[in-house]
Parts: C-alpha cells; structure tokens; sequence
C-alpha cells in the first residue's frame, strides 16, 4: 500500500512492504539533488572561469612571444642567483646576505632593458648614497649621549624620509628618479636605525651594496644579452603602428562616408570597423609613449639607434598624431550623425574627397617608410605636394559647385512640373544650408587632417635630421630585409587587441 | 726697459727693473681670471639651478598643501616603525626582524588611502600564500636526497617565477594585484631557497609574516586617521573640475572665434587662453582617473561615498568627457585656421552660436553641480531642452540665411552701381560655398558638441541612478556648505598648472 503523510509541512511517500516495515520514499528530484546541482554548477562555473583565464593567458602568450621569453629570464635570473644559497663558498662570500641579491633581481628586472637599466641604476644609486649619508648620521649620533641616540637618529630619519618622499612629487625627479628616491629612503632608514642594534654597520652596510651589484649585474646581463627587449625599439615600432593605423582609420573613414552599395557582407563590415577604430589606438597611447621614450633614453647603442637617439622627438610625432587623430575621431562622428548630406550633393564631390584622403594616407604610410626604413623619403616633397593638390582640386570642385548644379539640375527638374521646367534649368539651385552643412563639414575636417599631416610630416623630418637618418638611396635592398619580420609584428599586434 | 719675449708660443712680457733682474709681468685678466671666472660661472648657474628646483619645489608644496602633509605622514610612519629598533622589548618580540617592518612602510605607504591599502592587502596576501607553498616546496625537498634538493628547489622557483611573472601581463591581474604577484615570486623565491640554510624556517617565515603585519597595520592607520587622502574623493573632484573645464573651454572657443574687437589686452587674452586650453586637461586625464578609479575600489566607506559606490561609472563619464573634448579640439583649431568665413556671416550667426555655447556650457555646469552635490538636478531636463532649443534656433538662422541676407544686400548694393541696384535687392545673393565651409563647419561641430554633451548628461544620471542619489530639495543649504573648500581647490590646481 502507498500512502502519502504531511509530515511537518512536506510531503512525503512511504510503502509498506509486506514484512510489515514502511520504508520512506526518498523524492530523487528534492534537496540533496538541488544541493548537488547547485554545487556542480558552482564547479563548472569556476572551472569555466579558470578555463577562460588560461585560455585568455595562452592567446596572449601565443599572440606575444617576446612576453613568454621575458618571464623565462625571470625565471633563469632568479634561479641563477639562487645559486648563492645552494653553494657553501658563494653563500659564505656574501656573508650569509644572499637575500638582497635575490631581492634586487625580483624588483630590478622588467620587461626591457631600459626599465631595468633605469631600476638598476637608481637602486645602486639610491643605496649608495642613502649608505653613506645613513654611516655619517650615525657616526654623528653615536658621538653624542646615549640617551639622545634615539632622538638625534629619529629626527633625521623624518626629515630626510620626510624630503625624499617630498621629491618624489616634483614631476623631473618622479620621471626618472622615482625608484632611487623610494631605494634612498628605505636604505637610510634601514641602515641609520638598525645603526642602533647591528655593530659591525660598515659590514652590513658593504655586504648590502655587494649583494646589491650581483644582483644587479646578473639583471642586466640577462636583459642585455637574452633575447633583448629594447624600450627604444619597441617605441620605435609602435609609432610606425600607429602612423599606419591613422593612414587606416582615415581612408576607412572617407570611405565608409562616401559608400554607396549597403550591401556589404556582415565580415567586411567587421574588418572596416577594426581598420576604422585605429585612431583610438593612437588617442591612448600617449602614457606607453612616455613611458618608453623615457626608458629608451637609459639605453646602450643598440640596432640602429645612437647612445644620443633623439628619443623626445618621439614624443613629439605622438602629439602630432594624437592632434590628427582627435580630427579623425570628429569625422568618424559624422559618419555616424543622422543627419546626412543629400545623395547627389555627396556623390559630386565623392571622388575629390576619395582622393584626397588616398593622398593623404600615402604621406602618412610614407612617413611610416621613412621610420621603417631609417632613411629619408626622397619623394615625400612630392607626395605633400600631391596631398595639397588634391586639397586645391577639392576647392575648385567646392567653388564650381553651384554651375554644376546649374547644369546637373534637369535630372531633378524632371520631377517638376513641366511649366517651371524650363525656368530651372535657367536658374541657379538654391540649396538650402542645412542641407550642404554636413557635407561642408566633412570637406573642412579633411582639410585641417591635411594641415594636421603636415605637422607629423614636420615632426618627423625633424626626427630624420636629429637622429642624422641618410638619404633614400639604396631603399628597396632595406625594404626587402625589414618588412617580413614587421608585418608578423603588426598581426601579433591586431591578434593582441582581439584578446 | 721692457721687452716682448715669444716663449712656446705664447706672447710674454718682462720687465728689466735696475738692479738687473727681469721680472716677468703676469697678465691680471689672463688664465686664471679666466679660471676663477669659469668656476664662478659654474658655482653661481648650480646655485640658480638649485635655486629654480627649490622654488619649484616650495611652488608644489603651496598650491598642494595635501602632499606636503602625505610627506610628513610618511615620515611619523617611518619614525613609529623605528621605535622597534629602540626599544628593547619591541625589537626582541620582533626576533631582531624590525628590519622588514621599516621595508613594509616605505615601500607600501602611497598617496592616497586606496593605494595604500591596495599594496597592504596585496603584500600580506601574496606573503602568505608564497609563504605557504615556499614551506610546502621546502618540506617536499627535504623528504629527499641532499643532492637533488637544490635542483628541485631550483626547478620551483623557475617554474613558479615564469608563471607568476605571466600573470602580471595580464590586464585584470596587472590592475588589482601586479604589486601581490611580485610580492609572492619574491616571498616565495626567499622562502624556499633560503629554506636551504635556515634551520627555523617556520619561525623565519612567521617572523616575515608579523613584521609585515606591524607594518602594514601603521601605514593603514596613519593614511587612514591622519588628514586622509581618499583616491575616491579625488577621482570625485578631478571629474567635476573636468566638467568645469570642458564649459569654460567651449564658451571660451565660442567667444573667441565670434569675437570682433581686436584690442583685448595681453592679460585678458591671457586669460582667455588658459581657459580655452581646459579640454586638453581633460584629453590627458584617462591614466589619472583609471589608476584613481581603480585604488577607489579598495577603499571603504568614506565622505559622501558608500563602500560599493560606481566607481567604474567615473570611467564612463571620463569617457564620454573625452569624446566630447576632442571635439572642442578640433573647434579650436577652427579658430586658429587661416580661412575664416566672411564677418558679415558671421555676424548673422554669432548670437545663435553664442546662445547655444551658453546653454551647452550651463548644462556641463549644472552637471558639475549635481556631482559636487551628489543630488539629483531637478532641472537638468529643463536645461537639456533649452540647449536643443538653442539648437534649432540655429538651424532656423541657417535656413533663413538666403532671406536674411536678401533683406540685408542693401547695405551690400551700395558698393555696387546704381543699375544693378535693383536687381540686387530682388535676387537672392549667392554665397560661395568656399565662404560658408568655414562657419558651416563651426556650426555643425557646435550641434556634434551638444548631442555629445547629451553622452556626459547620461553618463552622469546613470552615476545618480547607480550611487542613489537623492532628488534635489535643500540643494541651497549643500551649496552653502561645499563651494568654500571646492573653489579653493579650484585655484590650486589653477596654480600647479601654472608651476
């Protein structure tokens, strides 16, 4: 017999089997499968989580080689150094203070060789000098009474801590002496104050700057001759990037304005978009830029690139192109707007604005060569000749348009009324201003992108006579060797921003 | 008698005194005035350098009295943490590891309340959890053959290294736990290869562990209870100045480009200047609010704000700040361009074009208030109507341009003969489309820059939405309360800028 209780609010089923027991039913569907459910779900839910992690870790990876090699030279520093513990005579030849070796090389080493030179050299630096001045303070204190020891000692730690941190504020030392300042207060406080308990403080003090250079020395070495990753380069390569993206950005841009076939396939779409958004890139670029060019300026002589490579004009050209880039995030606006020229005015002046905009993002992919290449453009006078040209062609086009008009209006004049026929083919169209605004807009916005590709023109030629970049003569042998390896660049690059 | 004597090259002079020695005549303003002069020249252009850098330095710490008070702060901290070297029973509980509580407060003491504890609770963490696992790796060695123990220690801190480093590449890692993840390679690398000489590794690393704690816990206190600098309120505070700078930078372009008399003097243009250059403050704070929005989120309770206060919505509005900046951009560079439209157009428009900046430029405003307030604007609605209002004023000065200009020829006719007089008056005046592509382009960016505005107005209601704030009724009483210390600061970051 089956027979259903209510036992305290739930329902429950029990058989009486015929031995006389009653045995409850379990409901396999209730709350222990639930629970069960809800903690597979949990489990999912977190491994899905850590699977897309790994998955986002291994396409950045995959996208970025040089990223992998420098967490291997991590490793390979760290594991080198540790040497110092493993082995008895090393170990006792740094008296027992391998640990700041270790330390130095996790805080030194980053990812080019400019950061680490920089870190290095303002930690040696910073310990140096914060050493020394941390002995005398010392010295000073331990003249006089015991008693005022601690005062005289915890006075001149506030103040020059105090001092320091003060400098770290003031934009010229927070550029380039920020760590050193951080290294120079933390040795003088470690170095005055344990003053007071360790004895043999010159010992300390000189094991710490030894311990210190091998750590050092090992960074450097690694970073240096391992697959080196040079701050200067990459700057070097994201300006040809992004004098690229904005050549990009500019024709998609115009064209996209101008096109008339809707009928484009969903991907095309996709990769216009992509090619558009390039300006972005360059609109948020200006930290790394600073970041680099200020690491690149602690570098040796390294490829093509001068001890003295003029590594601030860089900065320069970024400015320029952000200058340019903010017009072309205005035009892409207008793309965008509702409110849109009238059809036949923007397919008159189609083809002058298209041509324009080629021209224009040819100056911009030779500026890019010129990078590319290290050598100056022999034809760059021409091309910024043709630009203006093209800019002069759009003018006329612009002053000639009410005659065309004049002489385009049958067409429209069809749709009239057959009586006031023939007085519009007399009479000049009266377009209403509304109507040419966008359009005009458009016209004008590509006019100052020339103006404005003019001043990255500027900039970088002004960056060719700096850094002394020769003449164009034997530019087909360099352009054979270098664009293989910066086109796989580039793709890592695009692959990279998907991620 | 006095004879020239040409001795190695050089001109000599002596003279034959009566006795009949010769004294030579040493030239008073020759090498060693030249000398004593270059060195002074040094002493006194190190000493104006110095000087400069002091000044600089003093400037800074007027107009940003707050980081004055963080370098005082830092330094108490620092003077605390050292009692535990001068008191015996301090430095005893401690083991003698005091040293490591001094590393903790330097290295962890930030700015603002956020980084602070964003660096403590990423130093204890990864701390602990290197700490755990070094142990771990160590007894895993140790259960082994002495041989092989470096080399599996070695193998784990490579391996563990590489990975950790990885993960710092990867940006949601990079913005919350970059300083955690060093903390771990470094705490894990000391811990299990220093494991190989130290005999109590368990007490070394609870030791580390309470060291930093004691450190930790300063820093924390102090930022906190001590004249605390919120990374929150400051990302507050950077967003309304922004807000401001944006109105005052486009009525400032409006007026300039509309502005007829010539005779304004150097001071006011002066001023004008450094009003119109507001938006580029606003281009360049994206690093500045990510970093500030980013420690915000560490932050509690505080102020005004809530522990889950929308932080991230800051970004958006930063965002939207941006978009329409770029904009006001590219309207300034109209004003410095060689083409202008002819005055008497612009003339007909300047009152429109004048009205709508002012309209746009309180809209900002009104959003600043709403913000600085964190209540509800009541009229926000009001005053977005009224600016579209002003936007189709426009369009209907534009559209009425043919008629208007028909009915002002007159004034036009007189230049011209009397016979075609009539005529003038009758036909409508063609404009070159050449002359009217300047102020057209004005106009239209003057319409982009209003639906643009429109993106900060929503941005800011979602903030309102997200953070709950509460509807506008005794806005008077806040206002009388808050403008006093905001306009102060006003004027401080007016001052820095100007340092």
């Amino acid at each position: 017999m089956v027979a259903g209780k209510d036992m305290s609010g739930q329902l429950e089923w029990s058989v009486n089997v015929p031995n006389g027991r009653s045995e409850i039913l379990v409901p396999e569907s209730g709350a222990v499968n639930r629970v069960c459910l809800g903690i597979k779900g949990l489990v999912v839910g977190f491994v899905l989580k850590i699977w897309r992690f790994l998955e986002k870790a291994w396409n950045l990876g995959v996208s970025e080689p040089k990223k992998v090699i420098h967490c291997v030279k991590v490793g390979m520093a760290l594991s080198i150094v540790s040497l110092f513990y493993y082995m008895r005579p090393l170990y006792e030849g740094v008296g027992g203070n391998a640990m700041w070796a270790v330390m130095t090389v996790v805080v030194v080493f980053e990812y080019t060789v400019g950061a680490t030179l920089c870190k290095c050299i303002n930690r040696a630096t910073g310990t140096f000098l914060a050493g020394s001045l941390g002995i005398g303070v010392h010295w000073v204190a331990s003249q006089s009474d015991e008693k005022i020891q601690p005062v005289i000692l915890g006075i001149s730690v506030f103040l020059l801590a105090s001092a320091a941190t003060f400098s770290r504020f003031i934009p010229s030392v927070k550029a380039r002496f920020d760590y050193g300042a951080m290294i120079f207060i933390l040795t003088f406080s470690l170095v005055s104050v344990s003053g007071y308990r360790v004895d043999k403080l010159f010992d300390y003090a000189h094991q710490r700057l030894s311990t210190i250079a091998i750590g050092t020395s090992i960074c450097i070495i690694i970073s240096m001759l391992l697959c080196p990753i040079w701050a200067g380069d990459e700057l070097h390569r994201l300006t040809i990037r992004n004098l690229k993206k904005l050549a990009d950005s500019l024709d998609g841009c115009v064209t996209e304005y101008f096109k008339e076939d809707e009928t484009e396939s969903i991907n095309e779409k996709d990769t216009n978009n992509n090619n558009l958004q390039g300006y972005k890139c360059v609109l948020n670029s200006k930290a790394t830029e600073e970041s680099m060019a200020n690491f690149a300026r602690w570098e040796p002589a390294h490829g093509h690139f001068n001890f003295r490579h003029p590594w601030k004009q860089y900065l320069k050209i970024g400015a320029a192109m952000r200058n340019c880039a903010c017009c072309i995030e205005t035009l892409n606006g207008r793309i965008n707007s509702e409110i849109q020229a009238p059809e036949f005015l923007k397919r008159h002046l189609s083809d002058v604005c298209k041509r324009l905009s080629s021209h224009s993002s040819i100056v911009l992919e030779e500026m890019a060569t010129t990078m590319k290449t290290m050598r100056k453009s022999s034809k760059i006078d021409l091309l910024v000749g043709e630009m203006n040209f093209a800019v002069e062609d759009l003018q006329n086009a612009l002053e000639s348009l009410p005659k065309q008009l004049m002489i385009s209006s049958p067409l429209l004049a069809i749709e009239a009324s057959n009586d006031a026929k023939e007085e519009l083919i007399m009479k000049p169209i009266l377009i209403p201003l509304m109507d040419i605004l966008p359009l005009a807009t458009v016209v004008t916005l590509l006019i100052e992108i020339t103006v404005r590709i003019e001043g990255i023109v500027d900039a970088v030629e002004e960056l060719a006579d700096q850094a002394e970049f020769k003449p164009q003569s034997d530019q087909k042998k360099s352009k054979q060797n270098q664009p293989a390896t910066d086109d796989h660049d580039d793709e890592t690059v695009k692959t990279l921003q998907k991620v």
